[in-house]
């Protein structure tokens, strides 16, 4: 098979394209391309933004972390410690070694030390599943960096995949207020809140792993230990067996909601406040992951460091 | 395992339901149940209404039939013939058994007769699918045929299996008109049409199944020869997988959507005419069974007994 750009070997075949790629193609130009094309179609950000990319040390946020420093961007990482054992420790190795090869600034935050818990502890409290109670704590501490840090915008690496996936359990689910929120691009609505994007969002999963083996980009490749069973995992490998028999179905899914489906799902404009503990956005008094803090710190016996009784 | 009603021996176990069912219990109050409460619920049709059934000799639809006539309302059927040879010989065959079984009326369409192509003769073309040129001319039809024998309202045996697979298809597609019209009841819009139902909406295909092996009900258990491979039947595996895994997904996602979801597709508005060739309803000026009757037919050579040039 030739590459349909230069015509010389492919190394990547991509079907719902119907193409192939060289190395070259591949990584220069067609994943470039679906990443220039989300950042300038979604005005994710200009060209003198501070980026801070949230790296995990998987393929996808390294990958994204990469193509935003190739294309000059200002782009630092920042690294969340999960406190997931060695998962966790390997992961900020990895993250640590590529900042290094590209003079690139890493932040590192630990979810320890902010939240008094750590991913496992708070799974065992058995109050939320491991995958709410992280994502939950991630979205917190992602802003929180990024306003500490001055940055501009928050870039994640979620995948066409990913995307795809969340859209495929909001339908099901018929999650309509969830509907209305699902976009390539979150805008800041409140004073407390840095604009989130995901510049990857129409680059497919396995694409992003070829980005890397391609590119010599060293990342974990085991999935975390608590994610088994997952749902988004079950709906992505429907979505792969469908993929796969209609090549094209998830693009197609993804940007049919984001062209006809998500007008029909307008925003609910819920007032936003700030949380009497944090100060940060949340529809009460205060946010998710301060009432977390409390509960699972009560939960497990431990008090976060900065922990006081609300009110105080 | 015992029967969740009357603690005798379960015969058939309904995971989505967290039950467990003898057969007469199964038959007689689970499924009988679900069926007078679409009934109702939707309101459907009253006890004096003249219901034909479209039956294929299949399990639902002779269930539904079964089910219809147990409730003791006035349930003709309507055999169509498809013209794809032994099966549909075999399917006209069992219908006509049960209707004799039952003391019930059938009436019998041939396709052949009113568009001039069997089924294998219009996929033949490849003008269309086998599967949307089928559906179009049994919906066609079944209209019809309820129109000239005067019944208030044509039942067809789509189960939750079906207008689940449906849905996944419309949202994958995110075909927002479809989605608009997708209902367990689809009113009557114009004088040419008659009240479409499906009674058993409620009902999965595996309990529809369980239902006539219990009632010893004789139903052609092949599938159509032409629907291998057919896009609906794919979708159906992957949704009986995410089931396994969620009993009630299938159950969820309808209902949320016609729940939460539907509303946010509101009707087109659509302004129906008289097809200038039959005077059916119709968005253009021809409908598009007449339409594909002129067209399958100059491609096979042959002419409805019927066939006159439009608007002589």
């Amino acid at each position: 098979m030739k590459c349909t750009r230069c015509r010389t070997r492919a190394a990547v075949e991509v079907p719902r394209a119907n193409a192939a790629f060289c190395g070259d193609c591949f990584t220069e130009s067609y994943v470039r391309n679906l990443v220039t094309r989300a950042i300038r179609h979604d005005r994710m950000f200009g060209p003198d933004a501070r980026v801070l990319v949230a790296v995990s040390g998987g393929k996808d946020s390294l990958a994204l972390w990469d193509l935003l420093l190739d294309l000059g961007y200002q782009a630092d990482g920042l690294y969340l410690g999960l406190g997931i054992g060695g998962y966790s420790t390997r992961s900020h190795v990895v993250c640590q070694e590529f900042a290094d090869a590209r003079g690139a600034k890493l932040v590192t935050v630990d979810v320890a030390d902010r939240a008094g818990f750590t991913i496992p502890q708070a799974a065992a409290t058995k109050r939320r599943p491991a995958c709410a109670i992280c994502g939950l704590s991630k979205r917190h501490l992602f802003n929180a960096a990024a306003k500490e840090g001055g940055y501009d915008v928050v870039a994640t690496g979620h995948n066409l995949d990913d995307e795809v996936a969340v859209l495929l359990g909001n339908v099901l689910r018929w999650e309509t207020g969830y509907l209305a929120r699902q976009s390539p691009v979150l805008e800041s609505t409140h004073p407390s809140l840095v604009k989130k994007v995901k510049p990857l969002y129409r680059v497919a999963e396995r694409e992003t792993a070829a980005y890397c083996v391609l590119k010599g980009i060293d990342y974990v490749v085991e999935e975390c230990p608590l994610v088994e069973g997952n749902t988004q995992m079950k709906y992505k490998g429907l979505l792969d067996t469908l993929e796969s028999q209609s090549p094209g179905t998830k693009h197609n899914f993804l940007f049919g909601f984001l062209e006809k489906g998500r007008a029909h799902f307008p925003p609910d404009g819920v007032v936003l406040n700030e949380c009497v503990e944090c100060g940060s956005a949340t529809p009460s008094d205060t946010c998710a992951f301060c009432r977390s803090k409390t509960v699972i710190g009560v939960a497990i016996g431990s008090r976060p460091r900065d922990w006081a009784p609300a009110g105080s």
